[in-house]
């Protein structure tokens, strides 16, 4: 059944649907005797270190918005976190980011061997697929549509393109082109994903999914701007540093590259288009309303 | 149409399929266009450097054996070799096994970044799900049966468990059960899903598939001993090292367990029981007899 959302805060229903979807995690991800318990534990550390869960959020939100039970796309939203953990699991690698702490715990490769980490993520990418595949609240065009989506928003195309051309720029000025394409893809492409998986795990139709990219388009631009906007105001408290700084230190971001307020107008005109996309629909879609929202005005 | 076998020798059959599978795969991997180019090149560079293509063969071929038309299994088959390419790409990482030549070429990471190489690997995981999901020669249901044979096999309950057990052993003495494992897991399991995900492709019943899973795991022990022999003879002629010597080094083997003999009578109960396993099949059935016969003889 659908968490209400009227009679609870929208702090509340975010922590009820966490529970949701954590529970739903603990029974899909591997046990000690499913595979070796290195490979099993490693994967469980970084998949239950928390998170907001805000991919499976959307995904039962959309599927509750298309007239879905939430419980149908409650699988589909646990595969959604599993490719949203392996992607920050080999993003924080020495390779990659070489980032120590993630979700205020260390990072998986601090704590499992390099190699563990590496598998790990590849198991989790490889188990989302099998999630869906084996799926019985799913037909089996749904099965295969949520696939297509999902590797499409994940893959070279989507999020492994967005990482890339991140690793690409590293160190380098950045064209405001090429920063769109690195936020649009690393970020956005898996959020939209998230958005239309739980759409087709309602059995929305066309038009729904139509104007769902819609939304997931808009809060996916949004939480990029706002993320950028973000590091700077807190940056700014803890360090003292201006814009201009960061701009010389060669981070292309939003701020950087249009400023605060025209990078705030552009945050509001996203969530705007967002919540237009939404304005056929009822309550049933004050759930994607609210995070749309709350995107634009989270403090962390 | 399928490649008629009895018309030519066995060689010209490989070389054949391989000509089709490579032709394939160069159709599937993402172009220069199609996302940041050094991506584009990484995942070409490793899946076109060459190898022998047996997953996608065995695919074809168990396509084949049940009546279907080889080009129905042909993506397949891609991905089959997308998911073997992948895992060689990891495994050969720095903090894997950390190998400069793989396929007569220096390793993807030698040649890119390795934070490329790592994408890279990602990006061919997920493109082979990609494949299967938009594949038109497969309705819903084969699909959706062949993600879950191919993520089974690929991931912690397989190829990757496999994967984790080898990194978890090394450098300690293992057991003949935790040998079984590694080997059944980190090359078994691909090989057998290849052969099962080609009768699915081939639209092949329930018995096909029993008697086809008996066969894919035949090959795949028998391919894993008739490795280790190889290893063995190959280091015998090159350095003069003893088995014994072998066995002293820690590294378990097949012979150094059971010594070469009783390994050389092993691989052949492992090719006689795959044999068995295509009784009821005709000639539709001669290009897997064949492929079990060269696993068991193969010279590299």
């Amino acid at each position: 059944m659908n968490q209400p959302l009227r009679t609870n805060t929208f702090k509340e229903y975010l922590v009820a649907q966490k529970k949701i979807i954590d529970a739903a995690l603990d029974r899909l991800l591997p046990g000690d005797g499913d595979c070796p318990r290195s490979l099993a534990r490693a994967m469980r550390y970084s998949t239950m270190a928390g998170g907001k869960r805000l991919r499976p959020i959307l995904c039962l939100a959309a599927c509750r918005t298309v007239g879905g039970e939430e419980t149908d796309a409650l699988s589909t939203a646990c595969a959604l976190e599993m490719i949203h953990t392996y992607s920050l699991i080999h993003d924080d690698l020495p390779a990659m980011d070489d980032d120590d702490l993630r979700r205020g715990h260390p990072t998986l490769h601090r704590v499992f061997p390099e190699g563990t980490a590496i598998l790990a993520g590849d198991g989790l990418l490889t188990l989302a697929f099998e999630v869906i595949a084996g799926d019985r609240a799913l037909n089996d065009l749904q099965a295969r549509l949520i696939m297509l989506e999902l590797s499409g928003g994940a893959g070279y195309s989507g999020m492994v393109g967005g990482q890339q051309a991140d690793l690409d720029g590293e160190g380098q000025d950045i064209s405001p082109e090429a920063l769109e394409y690195i936020h649009a893809h690393k970020t956005g492409a898996l959020l939209t994903a998230s958005v239309i998986c739980g759409a087709i795990a309602g059995d929305g139709n066309q038009e729904d999914i139509g104007l769902l990219r819609r939304y997931g388009r808009g809060i996916g631009l949004a939480f990029q701007i706002k993320d950028d906007l973000l590091d700077i105001e807190g940056e700014s408290e803890k360090l003292g540093k201006t814009i201009g700084q960061d701009a010389k230190s060669g981070k292309s971001t939003y701020p950087s590259i249009w400023g605060i307020e025209a990078s705030r107008e552009k945050l509001d005109q996203a969530i705007a288009s967002s919540l237009e996309a939404l304005k056929a629909w009822g309550e049933e879609a004050d759930p994607l309303r609210r995070i749309a929202r709350y995107i634009g005005t989270r403090e962390k």
